[in-house]
């Protein structure tokens, strides 16, 4: 039973990792669709998002599964139960960078961040994709260590969050009614994928270290 | 054993109905705040998410021990695994509650919602605690001809969130840059709760009537 169990849950940790590489290409795709104004690669963002919710369902039905079958107890029970929480977590992520990329394939031939917050979408959509690679290092390794990473990007990502509503709240912001909503609801989505990064992240610390406090796992804010 | 399996989950059952019992306070006070530019109301809502929150993390950990305990499979486990993706839902709502009363209590004594826009957040207010009054009546009393409800209000939050965008892009539209990303928020954070109050619905519907396609449970709009 044991060897089952370690094997089955080797596929779960294996799933997740897969997930969370999807993630990466999903993000990094959608800020290139985004900022280059290319439609094309923003609509295969949007077609692979399929595959992340169908690992989701797969994954999910594997630790529904094992729960079944193998009852596993302590350090065993909270893997399993963690493993569906990141799941649920890296298809959110999946969504969010469908969400970027659908903005991106809208506003087509259009830009749909005018020039004065294009900086801070540069690097916003480069502080996601760390976020994302690191989180699958992350799963990959256990290394705790860049759950820090991750922490900092999203500290990042909160700080350019503020700064595109302190570019659309400056006088003279050369937006348009439509630019000034695209960035309001990007800013939110790069914003959420990162607390969606952070809340992966200590999961997978608490899975290593046991070191937890409930309220700072969630991605409330 | 299985009396007590019995009562703990009829405590999980319990939880669920408490928290979605504060969740239809919440957006019904969020609602009021924002709309009545109440500030008062509005830190109400944002104090009392704490009790959501708590709420949550004790029926997580009531759930995990239950599985550690007793094991369950079948529907007995399905039952389990859905407590706690509801409670982490229900959690969601409250946080979603609690944005719109961080809005009300930002821009007090300013209105965050300028006049053209008003009427539809007045609607969406409406769809939206009947969403959460549903939820609670579908969680108390497994009647999934409620599900349906809340499926059309959902169907309405999502034509008001559409109506926001044709107000903001119509020429004329008085709302200052800030009211522009605040009803871009409001907007959002209402869809969003709809989205989830339908996910509750799903799985309730599924647990009672073992009728269920996995893509359509997710909130993921």
């Amino acid at each position: 039973m044991r060897e089952i169990f370690e094997a089955e849950l080797q596929q779960v940790g294996d799933d997740l990792i897969e997930m969370s590489r999807l993630v990466e290409a999903a993000i990094t795709k959608a800020g290139t669709a985004l900022l280059e104004s290319d439609h094309q690669l923003a609509q295969t963002v949007i077609e692979a998002d399929h595959a992340i919710d169908r690992l989701e369902s797969e994954l999910d039905e594997r630790c529904v599964h094992l729960l079944a079958q193998q009852a596993p107890v302590a350090t065993d029970l909270r893997v399993v139960i963690s493993a569906l929480r990141i799941s649920a977590t890296l298809e959110r992520m999946g969504d969010l960078a469908r969400h970027v990329a659908q903005v991106a394939r809208g506003r087509y031939p259009n830009q749909a961040v005018p020039g004065p917050a294009r900086e801070t979408f540069v690097k916003m959509n480069d502080a996601a994709v760390h976020v994302a690679q690191q989180v699958t290092a992350l799963l990959a390794t256990r290394d705790v260590a860049l759950a820090a990473e991750v922490e900092q990007d999203d500290d990042l990502l909160d700080a350019l969050h503020q700064d595109t509503f302190a570019a659309m709240l400056t006088p003279g912001w050369p937006g348009t009614p439509q630019q000034t909503i695209d960035v309001t609801l990007l800013g939110r989505y790069y914003e959420r994928f990162g607390d969606h990064g952070v809340s992966v992240a200590r999961r997978i610390t608490f899975l290593v270290t046991g070191d937890f406090e409930p309220e700072h796992v969630r991605s409330g804010a």
